[in-house]
């Protein structure tokens, strides 16, 4: 209560201002290579229902998330991305933004446009042929028919390639019997089947022959075009959710439905009217994997969003720290703001820091993407399985620092961030999933640890783990860190010649991020040898080292997301704003490096003089920061019109 | 996805034992004084109406709580707290606890019957005389006369000492003028005002005779009996909330209403007939904080709800990981439970260990709460301020670590956690405002290091921040750290004689986390008297200290918190219970000293080569701790029929 200002005198706020900074020239630089598709996303209006969504039960709400979606798809915009040959223009690129500005306003709305033009759509386009484009993908693309993605089931989420559904192929009536074998075979948490659904895109293992294929994807009518459910499928519905309530979620199970021959996705897989299974790809777990690449663009997509969902947070709550004062001031008696505390600007400034840098990171994964998507041919293995990597990485790190950074505004907002209508616990509930969506992200960051430890194991096939070992303690060899973004980039930094030898000395920045890297990648291989001929099983092997091996993961995307942060900064003009983003950019890498100081220290990568030193940069930065706090915000761009809370209305200082 | 098998193989869970330790005698240990209690609250049942809360709107929620409201009434349980001569037992601790109680089951309806029978009831048995308790009191105890506790205004929350409400007396009508001067004094989120309530205990500035006496508490009717608004009062809604929808909280203000002299509460500040004012406590700060005192059972009721809320999750969550398999090991083909990844592990199993410290510490606190508010006379203020302290530091941490742990079990849970029949979102959503209600978490650790520092400054009194710089870097001096449970519990550590030396010697934690207490409380202190003498203004030298200064707060939460878990050890007669709850203490407190080990480092309180020791202890105590999950959530004592959650029934190896 208020005795604490007592001991702690207080004084008002500095003055504000901007340092020359237009928060458009950010905003630009944010925007980057779609800068034109944001612009578009930004005029395109919803209509502001009343009652507001909150104020709505689950029914309610998914008819007019519904509508909502039809609306969205008259726009035009979600077609973008598919093919020409369906009425597209091919642009991934443009598709992905699209989906992810969306992440501002209605999440219910994104996730279901997800689930219906990136899931359903996207899988038809990307695992079907000629003849399933030309009899669905328009009207899917068009909404004359709903469908679903059904991959997960309740026995297994993470682990797709032990679903149990099966598709078992009957060349007698040339169809393929689709069925639950067991409880645990319901497929659940399936987007768009409790209301909406007409057809679903079925994962099952692939029976035929008598020989199993693994998972394969078919097309299953699980409605009748007027809403009935079809023959032996059963419906559940999911109920209502933490958030998401405009998403209507279901359950689906199968009593031996019969589907004709052409129901299956062939492209990686094709079943010949005798049974004959063949395949473009011979190894089954390419095949499964090329599969499910699909899947990449989903994870983007889930990454933007949250990023998006931040920003909003972040808006929200920096507006009302700009505008609430707490406590007087032992000066001139004025009370002060929330903004000139140093703890609120420790909760605030270095996410704020962050999700800049993951914004440069969302651009160039989403450029790449692009890119190796549109590009000719089939894309290259490596840079598929890379790509992969990146998207899962960043996927993890973004939802994380979302739900996070939700909850600090939240909470910076006080009791105002618990009501409904200030946006924050609709932020906070919509996006809360994203963490386990999409691919667990504790599973998606294993997978990026497992694709860093093969690439350092393949460097070194031969030795043995005492060399390994031997190696790694010398330090002589060591993993070779493979730069996201141009060396021009990297060779500029030389060039800038300021604060060298400090903690904002960016090449010390880098190298120490590399260099965690590089060491916590190296000891994890190690480790994993060494538990391996100690006896006592491989499951204990690989348990002992998993924490470790998901901070090598961490530690990895820490470094990217500098990079991408540098590349950012690199391809901006304006001088003042390169400067700002400077700032930004060392309080994002040293309140990592402050939060990791442990790790740095007990490995004798930082001295404690250096790491108290980190600190006090972080408290410095803060302080130099805090008067381009409300430019910063509006640098997201968010349109005046999306910032609906109630206490988050502009603030434009003189 | 389940690529991650290949590089790390996985075997199958070891089979579950329990270390022979009965989950009732923990649960007995938990239970503590008041195990009567809850044994009795164990067995209240409210029905399980249909459909279940989270399916209902708004209004409907709030009916259903109010009417469970009256059920709880009607148990005669929520009266105990109150005195004998309105019908209760005036036994406060079991009134506590009876509360706490409600939250594992229905965090509403806790919150609900926190504002009618602690806020609004309370405020008229600690604030008022005679008068009062005849008139409204026991209408009160009985839910004849509903109420409210209007406090916080738009303007001001944490900052009670000025709200703007003014309450103005004019001997002529012998009436008070209770009033709204300007939009920011409207009364804020007020429990039982936007449906209930009748009567509101309204804080206001007192003024009479053209003079301002501070902050008083008054009688006003907000409601006619039958229901109508009262004149000149405007009740608003907040309407929809993250959670907690069956508390109806709203808006009130006051335009120019008139009460009779009698609606004062009177106690510390009386005002006669003709206007004088007059008061048992001269100085006015200390008489605002007399009147404030009375929240400090609301904080200690949160700081319990809170934790009740966090068993229930990790009890879901761990029962969930108990039965959950997902990929398959590599030894015998046996998909591995959820329990047996280390990732898994360190995700609930530290969090578990905490929830008993917290347990402890609750039990303790309302021990003491209880023997010194129904002690013979007036509280010793120095026991009252040392309580209130320790109410404020517990309520923090508990509630932070309820949002943090709720969180980790939702996502522990995959989707099945973010689906309304498993619970986990409501906990999440209710439990959510705990942060930032009944006292901001950041200005109550505030509270809590300005107590540190005010007991260390008298100490020093009269010394300059010369001589105090010069004694704290020599360390010859120190704060006194007081210990807050019997010295015999210490002695007895000496008898134990196991695991000197290693990160697992009890004597070498204590002395590691109050000599971290020690550290930072004088740090702070010097810090604060160096930034005075530097000329940059009281604000900025207090504001660059101020992190350091929430740290010193929460550093000595800890050290209380370990010292509550030995008395409760030291308590437990079962000797097999005393040794798994040893382990459990280890992994709580190295945990602690984990995640604040690049503190430890960076001040040379532990070497490099002991920081990675404290890791591989925390690892070594989740594979030592695993066979006993079961019996450590069992140990909880929730009652099954509470555990709703589809995927959390409850799992009995053999």
């Amino acid at each position: 209560m208020s005795e604490v200002i007592d001991v702690p005198q207080l004084s008002a706020a500095e003055p504000e201002h901007r340092g020359g900074v237009d928060p458009q020239t950010l905003t630009a630089v944010l925007d980057g290579r779609w800068a034109a598709v944001r612009q578009r996303s930004r005029a395109f209006e919803l209509p502001r229902d009343e009652p507001p969504s909150y104020d709505l039960g689950t029914e309610e709400h998914r008819a007019r998330v519904t509508a909502r979606l039809h609306q969205f798809g008259a726009s035009g915009m979600p077609q973008t991305a598919f093919p020409p040959s369906v009425g597209g223009r091919g642009d991934i690129g443009a598709g992905q933004i699209t989906m992810e500005m969306l992440g501002y306003r209605d999440l219910s709305l994104m996730v279901k446009a997800g689930v219906q033009w990136g899931l359903f759509a996207g899988a038809i386009t990307a695992l079907g042929t000629e003849h399933h484009h030309r009899t669905y993908l328009r009207r899917a693309i068009d909404l004359d028919l709903m469908g679903c993605f059904a991959m997960t089931e309740v026995g297994h989420g993470s682990d797709v390639q032990s679903i149990e559904t099966t598709a078992t192929y009957d060349p007698q009536t040339q169809t393929f019997d689709i069925h639950s074998p067991t409880p645990t075979a319901r497929k659940e948490y399936i987007g768009n089947a409790a209301r909406d659904g007409e057809l679903a895109v079925v994962f099952a293992q692939l029976h035929t022959g008598g020989r199993a294929h693994g998972v394969h994807a078919l097309l299953v009518p699980i409605r009748t075009p007027d809403g009935r459910t079809a023959p032996g499928v059963t419906i559940g519905d999911c109920g209502r959710k933490a958030g998401l309530n405009g998403v209507d979620n279901g359950r689906l199970t199968f009593d031996h439905v019969r589907v004709p021959r052409e129901a299956l996705l062939d492209r990686y897989g094709q079943v010949a009217a005798d049974g004959t299974y063949t395949s473009p790809v011979q190894s089954p777990t390419r095949r499964f994997f090329t599969m499910l690449g699909t899947l990449v663009r989903g994870r983007v997509s889930v990454s933007g969003a949250a990023q998006n969902a931040t920003k909003h947070a972040l808006t929200i709550a920096v507006r009302h720290a700009l505008q609430r004062r707490q406590f007087t001031g032992p000066d001139d008696g004025e009370e002060v703001l929330l903004a000139d505390y140093r703890a609120h600007q420790r909760r605030l400034l270095p996410a704020l820091a962050t999700t800049y840098a993951l914004s440069f990171a969302q651009n160039e994964l989403t450029s790449t993407m692009h890119d190796l998507l549109t590009g000719e041919g089939q894309p290259d293995p490596r840079a598929q399985r890379e790509l992969e990597s990146r998207a899962a990485g960043l996927k993890a790190v973004s939802t994380w620092h979302a739900t996070a950074t939700i909850q600090a505004c939240r909470e910076a907002c006080g009791g105002a961030g618990y009501l409904a209508e200030n946006t924050l616990p609709q932020l906070k509930a919509d996006t809360d999933v994203f963490t386990t969506f999409e691919g667990d992200n504790t599973v998606l960051l294993q997978l990026v640890g497992k694709g860093l430890l093969t690439r350092y194991s393949a460097q070194f096939e031969g030795l043995d783990w005492r060399g390994m070992a031997r190696f790694a303690a010398e330090n002589a060899v060591g993993v070779a860190i493979e730069r996201t973004v141009a060396r021009s980039v990297f060779e500029r930094l030389g060039s800038r010649g300021r604060r060298e030898g400090g903690v904002r000395d960016r090449r010390w920045q880098l190298e120490l991020l590399e260099d965690r890297e590089r060491h916590l990648v190296e000891t994890a291989a190690v480790r994993l040898r060494r538990g391996r001929a100690d006896g006592r099983g491989p499951f204990a092997a690989f348990n002992d080292v998993q924490p470790h091996l998901l901070e090598a993961a961490r530690a990895h995307v820490d470094r990217v997301l500098l990079e991408a942060f540098l590349a950012g900064i690199d391809g901006c003009t304006d001088p003042a704003c390169a400067a700002l983003l400077e700032s930004v950019c060392d309080l994002h890498v040293l309140s990592r490096v402050e939060a990791d100081r442990g790790w740095y220290l007990e490995h004798n990568r930082i001295s404690a003089a250096r790491a108290k030193e980190v600190t006090r940069a972080v408290d410095a930065l803060c302080e130099e920061l805090r008067p381009h706090l409300a430019t910063l915000v509006d640098g997201f761009g968010i349109p005046d019109a999306w910032v609906e809370a109630t206490i988050a209305q502009p603030v434009r200082p003189g």
